[in-house]
């Protein structure tokens, strides 16, 4: 197990930076946990479920000496919040944060961030239908993954902080480039995000003219549709964000689907059928492999 | 309760066929249940599990004092199917059928059986993960929706007993029409399943250029690409069979994530958070109306 910190300061104490606090105290990864929270409903449900061993409304000067601080606002705010936090740290507090998107993050967080203090860009892919510290769990993250992304400025302590960190909350630590996740994230998690926000949308928009189309609808449209249910601010920041990648896989999904849409047109039943095929011997490895 | 039919007959004892005859059989709707299925191990299953009271490999002089056909084969082979059925039936012998798509097996219908027995489109809206008769189960079709299709040249008596016997099953009835209907399924269901094909295909391919993927993925893309699992076969025939619904609601899919593209083109947050929250509205209140 990782050494115990004296103290990990968790920025945003929503489900997953409640989710952090929360497993550090259950863990005895750090002998204090502190958060900040600039929402007062969040703050109170912080404090009355334990999440934290005390909450404050804006970074203040409690984070100077904190030796690990947990970013875990949404992803817009980020750099906004890494500049206020910035100027509260002493030298040598490692900072990290879980956001979807990591190229311009880090990038930000290295200029706010020049000599003092050490980031690393990270993001646990974890979550669940609730959202805010309400369903904060201390085991939100066992057996998930979390992408870390240093760079070359990186600082190695800073690093091998931070992996402890997620290790000691019970998750797998891959490392990464910041261009790759942003690239893999793009494709495996926010094109399928635009895509059920686009299908919901379309048949919101054809129930208007033609009636009830949801209720005709089976497991399928379901499971495809679930995350259109995702907090719209948070997806619109992490779609403009992560603007070029998204765009770049958006691209390329609407050429394969052309594709398909072709072999319709044509009416060309073998390479339709060896398309389907393909895609779900693919799919069936995939979840035999892990539960992706 | 409906009358009881001294005999119903079920061509292809799969997961929804046998679910059929084993609903009949439980819930007494008929005295006497016969399946067809030309694989021999879809009916060992079904003499084994008590599905049916005979099965035979292929359409044959039994069938000729069936009150009740349940046709319940791949929609690809209904044609074929309706083609070898019609002669063996007696006049007065009521036909359904459970395909995805109706407009093209309701006219075949009408032209195969021309006089004497009377043809009734339906559709239960209904599976499992599992196919086969091994998956099938009495209590399918509990609480799931049927879409019967009848036309103008309808035999309200075929129609009645058609409707009695899916309530019989626990299912609650719908009449729609065969049009309707196939541009309703091409939406919510024939759709859904060509963009899962599709963003399966594409993830599959990024990994053979750039490495894993799918092992990066959460629940959401779980969730968005578990009916590429569906068979291949099936969804082929399917998206031929219903081509221009198919292709109708394609162009529209691709309009409207073009528009949510260019958003993200052009920065827009506020048109693009509206569309995401709109959306996230109108699935959370279908959720909360029925479990679509």
């Amino acid at each position: 197990m990782a050494k115990q910190l004296p103290h990990v300061a968790v920025v945003g104490v929503g489900l997953i930076g409640g989710s952090v606090a929360a497993g550090c105290k259950a863990r005895g990864l750090a002998a204090r946990v502190t958060g900040v929270d600039s929402n007062p409903t969040a703050r109170e449900i912080a404090r009355a479920r334990g999440l934290v061993d005390a909450v404050e409304a804006a970074p203040g000067d409690s984070l100077r000496d904190a030796d690990l601080v947990v970013l875990s606002v949404p992803v817009g705010a980020l750099a906004r919040v890494l500049g206020t936090t910035a100027r509260l740290l002493r030298d040598g507090t490692t900072v990290t944060d879980v956001g979807s998107v990591k190229r311009p993050v880090v990038t930000a967080a290295e200029r706010a961030l020049p000599a003092g203090p050490r980031f690393v860009g990270g993001h646990p892919i974890a979550g669940t239908e609730g959202a805010g510290p309400a369903h904060a769990s201390p085991r939100l993250f066992e057996d998930a993954m979390c992408i870390l992304t240093p760079t070359a400025r990186t600082d190695p302590g800073a690093l091998a902080q931070t992996r402890a960190l997620w290790e000691g909350l019970g998750a797998r630590v891959v490392l990464m480039d910041a261009e790759r996740h942003d690239a893999v994230l793009a494709a495996t998690s926010h094109l399928p995000h635009v895509l059920a926000y686009a299908l919901v949308g379309m048949l919101a928009e054809m129930e208007e003219e033609n009636g009830p189309l949801f209720s005709y609808g089976g497991g399928g449209l379901r499971d495809m549709t679930r995350i259109a249910q995702s907090p719209a601010t948070l997806w619109r920041e992490i779609c403009l964000l992560n603007r070029d990648p998204l765009l770049k896989v958006l691209g390329r999904f609407r050429e394969g689907l052309a594709r398909l849409e072709a072999l319709v047109v044509a009416g060309n039943a073998k390479a339709l059928e060896e398309a389907f095929q393909r895609a779900g011997i693919r799919r069936r490895e995939v979840i035999r492999r892990s539960p992706c």
